[in-house]
Formats: C-alpha cells, sequence, structure tokens
C-alpha cells in the first residue's frame, strides 16, 4: 500500500508504462512512501455504461 | 459518481444494455444525481468459488 | 454474486433500503438470478475528485 | 457477503480451486457465517505496476 | 500484489490479526509470492443488501 | 471515466487535494480524456495487514 486502481479503456503498453510511472511518482510525494501499486483495468466498450447508454452503443459520431 | 459496478457472469450484449439503462434509472431517482457510470464485470466460472467450491467445478447438475 | 457496489455520497436509511430493493429486482430480471448482494459506499466530499478538483471545494455554488 | 476478492498474477485452475476452499474455511472460521464468496482476478504483467515498473518490464532476471 | 480484499461486517481487531496472518499464509503457500497485502472493509449493517433488503432491517429473529 | 481508486492509510485534506489535482492532470494526459474520477480510500492502520501482520501492530519502531 499505498495501491493505485484505474479504471479505463484499452490502452497500449507504451501507455500503461507511463501512467504506472507517473502515478507513482505522484503517490510517492504525496504519501511519502515508496511502496507503490497501480493496477490497470481496461473495459471493453460494451462493458461500460455512461448516462443509460453502453459506450459502444455510442462509437460512431465520435 | 455515482458509480455502480457489477460483478456477475458473462452476459450478452443485450443484456448489458439493459442492464447499464435500468441501473441507471434507478439510481438518478435515488441519488438526484444525473451522471452515472456503469462497469460491468463477467467474470469466469473457474474464478468465483462460492461456499468454498468454484463455480466451474458444480456446472453439471444445475 | 451477482454483487453490485454503489459508489456514492452520503444517504439516509431509506434511500438505501429502496436503492437495495431496486437495484436487487433489476438485477434478477437481466441475470435470471436470485442471490444478489448490493454494497453501498458512503463516500466523504473530501474523499472524491472530479475532474482536478474535490467535491468539497465546490460545495458552494451548487 | 463476506466476499473476499484475490488480486493476483494469471494461475492454473488447480490452484484457484485451492485457492478457494482454502481462504473459504479461513473465512468462515474468523467470521462465523457460512456463506462465503471468493472472486479470483488474474492480471497480466503489462497492467500492474510495481514502484513505478510494469511487471512485464522487469520479467527477465527474476 | 497480490492483495486480498475482504469486504464483511465489522470485527474487532483480535479477529482482524488473525484474518490477516492466516489469508497471507494461504495466499503464500498458493501463489509462492511473498508479498501479501489483506485489506479488510466493514460495512454497515445499513450499507448491505442481500436479496433485495438491508441486513440491518432483518437483524431482529436472526 | 477513467476512475483511479487510491487505497492509502488516512490523509488530510491538503495532500487529498493534490492528489486529486495531479493524478486528474496525469489521467488526462495519458488517455486524452478529461473527465476523471479520483477516489481516496482511507484505511485505518489496524485493517491493513502487510506480510501477515496488520500495520497497527507494527508502528512502534517505524
Amino acid at each position: 500500500m499505498p495501491t493505485i486502481t484505474v479504471e479505463g479503456p484499452p490502452i497500449d503498453i507504451g501507455r500503461k508504462r507511463e501512467l504506472v510511472k507517473r502515478l507513482t511518482e505522484v503517490a510517492i510525494e504525496v504519501y511519502k512512501i515508496e511502496h507503490i501499486t497501480v493496477l490497470i483495468r481496461e473495459n471493453p466498450p460494451e462493458n461500460v455504461g455512461v448516462n443509460g447508454q453502453l459506450i459502444a452503443d455510442r462509437k460512431r459520431p465520435k
């Protein structure tokens, strides 16, 4: 601990690397604790709903 | 926020659509807050244990 | 399982009762599974940030 | 409830079976409650960071 | 990692101590990994619903 | 979404403010998505175990 869990859309490994590196830096500075774990969860657009609608269903216009 | 996370077995996209729509309606009415996120997690039967037994191991009779 | 976790602001017991009753009804209909657990988490406004700002810090105008 | 969630690396079904059986035994003895659910989450090494580095990136020497 | 999260009712510190010690032993044996974190969450009976009813509302007979 | 959850020890509101602001900046840059939610969880030392021991039980030497 601390442990940081990030729920987001799928991303490539380069972004995961950057995410882990930078979130860890922030956590170390704020908590003054060295041991930080980061968990990245990639959620497919058909498993996430925002305002009552699946992200998979609005994909078009955006 | 609010965010609703549902841990369940795998389901098809039609049920996901219904789940997101209806859970969101309930949350809006109870919280009086518009911005609702729903996260659906699909757990394979070999990753869930109930009363000490994997769901994958009791699949037969049911 | 299924288990539904709701992350939201603090609410009174009447709303919790309604939330549990209605989310459970939806889950039973969608999953066709009887055993549903609902977990309500109440997050104080100083522990939630939206768009980089604590909810506790913007309380005024809204 | 109680529900036990285990975040770890991928494991085979034999270990899952053992994990569920034994964690459930411990929970029943400590809580004196029979109905225990265990959820196993398997995280790929490119989705977990420890001390700022992805597990996928340090795999070699270990 | 691995991290074990236990969602349950409130318990005293003696039981927490036992829970952490024993869950950790199981996890070390199954995963063959030394570094285990356990998080205990204590949920008040008015924040948990089972089968559509708050635990706080059925407390009596049981 | 994305949503970032931080499990850590209790911290004061100043640090929460900083944590939310900076984690959000990182997430916006990595995901290129504006709407970020951060949830801070404060775990009492008697509810967290590391390597089989409650943090509450080792407080002294540190």
